[in-house]
């Protein structure tokens, strides 16, 4: 239970649909491991493609997965004529991330207006053991899905 | 002249080697276009795996280009047995990234002590027109190479 | 001439007056030095009162002129009957502030839609020399004057 | 209980003290309302001369109580030659900060090597309710306490 009242029924569809629809997230392997009204928990698991020169998850995965659950998380919140689109975001990453997996933990912190305000935690999973690698802040702002859609 | 002086005069050789190691960087494509001491401009090409679901560039290719292109000018003024790490940065997305390429112009504004801050403008290529798609402020923290390199 | 067109003729006069109706700005001594559109130069002068207890202006002092600097670059852009309030920023604080007063030099990066994007840097004056102590980069949300008075 | 363990056993006394030394913390009107190992509570009382214009909490008050209370949430852990100094936030405003007074709970999300990275949620009191205004994201880094005291 998150508090939060979703405005399209329909939200967990249409995330997964675009979740779907390839590119970049589609590269990254990234998958949903839950989904609720201002929340989200999304994966991606180690491969050889997303490491940096040291082994390590590269920044920009950890970067990619913060985002890409407050963009999910703030989807779960709008009309279904809206789309969520980032404005910004700061991260800090915290410690190397050299597990098996990510898991990034969103949450959406304000929504008001056109202006979505999410936080998300990035964990690198060993084994059993989760730990925080990263931390996020992110402001979305919404717009008419055509104008998002449109090039 | 960017008024900084690199204290490993191999630097460039050091920074290119990185680069072609694979990994992250390599599936996104990155290229070195210059770099001097303090300052770095990078490219990565337009590719259907690197768009997002409405086909602009993925957010997280612009945040990827922008970190690295960070790291890199950061690069150019440690020392060779010190490595500069993302602790932490933040990214402005000002317009949908629609061109042929992303470009990111990268530059040392502070480096003091273990940290060094850099700044980071974005830019999509569209024939012959640039334009600001995205604005970063990074901070990066020097480590010893060794403990960047061991797991 | 920075190329911004102000929508509001009268937004010098607005702004000074906002100024100089009292409060936290009046507390710091806060002056505008300089004010075009999309861009402005704000000053504050050494107090004792400014102070952090190792004799530096205090980081919050700091953070207000960035901040306040930004506000008013974005102030030039708005419509009479529109109002930009701070939604976030990030301020990398670069050297202790050690001078004889702060100036903050700001401007808009990106106007579109209600989001206002700025940048300002704050520079520390000790006689003639002037030295970059700190680095923000914000956004800032248009809403309706009368929307931004009401408590 | 927050699983932290100073290195100063005497963190207490020396925050206090610093708090109470003047300055800008004292024009604020900065009081701390806790301190425990890696976080604080600080408290800061509505007055004239900390609004902007519209009758709000002026935004730098509001930076301020955060930087103010990550500060103080890291300096209950360094040791007694060590100083945390702030190197970079961000803050997120949410809403208008219209109450009684404002209240910051900040606490250490990492300390590792000399950097210290908090966070803290600024909330406003209305009697007995609180609401959640700002929330922040802080980077800071250790240095001797000397070099923080000299000029």
């Amino acid at each position: 239970m998150t508090g939060w009242t979703p405005t399209n029924p329909a939200y967990r569809e249409r995330l997964l649909a675009e979740l779907q629809r390839g590119g970049f997230t589609h590269l990254l392997g990234t998958t949903i491991v839950s989904l609720e009204p201002g929340a989200a928990v999304l994966r991606i698991d180690r491969r050889e493609a997303l490491l940096q020169h040291h082994g390590y998850f590269h920044g920009a995965v950890t970067g990619a997965i913060g985002d890409n659950a407050c963009g999910i998380a703030a989807g779960t919140l709008v009309a279904a004529d809206r789309y969520p689109i980032t404005s910004e975001y700061k991260i800090n990453i915290l410690r190397p991330a050299s597990g098996d997996a990510l898991i990034a933990r969103s949450e959406v912190v304000k929504h008001g207006g056109s202006l979505i305000v999410c936080r998300a935690d990035v964990m690198t999973i060993s084994g059993d053991v989760e730990r925080l690698c990263a931390t996020m802040l992110a402001t979305l702002v919404e717009v008419p899905a055509a104008a998002a859609t449109a090039a």
